[in-house]
């Protein structure tokens, strides 16, 4: 079992609704001086090793089915990218 | 203008319908071995530089707003970890 990691965001010149709402709410409770954008986390696990092959297939799903290419980009990362800081 | 990422994933124990459907959609296109669980992606652009206190300022926002701790866990990063292996 591997996981791969495919981060979907919405392009820099698109609106990011979510987003905005969420820069919003945060600014009400108190965390001002931030912008946030809004995106999407895939975890996908996959059966047996990653191979270039499999990152190509990951590659394939993203621009079919998990990002819409006009209005978003996406990164493929193999692993589980853990430089977390802090977690909870 | 710095960046920090929070991810906010659903609990492993916490079903997932929206990975679930992601799952059965990649099914069904001719994507199978795969199991997806899908999170949230936000981007934090911040005024200055990030601080061990800008990082438990963004920690707290995060334990506030962006993830509902009952049923999701959340991991704070800085900077864009680029650990892409291909983007699009």
């Amino acid at each position: 079992m591997a996981r791969v990691v495919v981060d979907v965001m919405p392009k820099p010149e698109i609106l990011d609704p979510q987003g905005k709402a969420v820069t919003g709410a945060l600014g009400r409770l108190g965390f001002s001086g931030l912008s946030v954008r809004q995106g999407k986390r895939f975890e996908l696990e996959i059966d047996g090793e990653v191979t270039d092959e499999v990152l190509a297939e990951v590659h394939r799903a993203a621009e079919t089915l998990l990002a819409n290419t006009v209005i978003e980009t996406f990164s493929v990362h193999v692993g589980d990218a853990e430089t977390a800081e802090v977690s909870g």
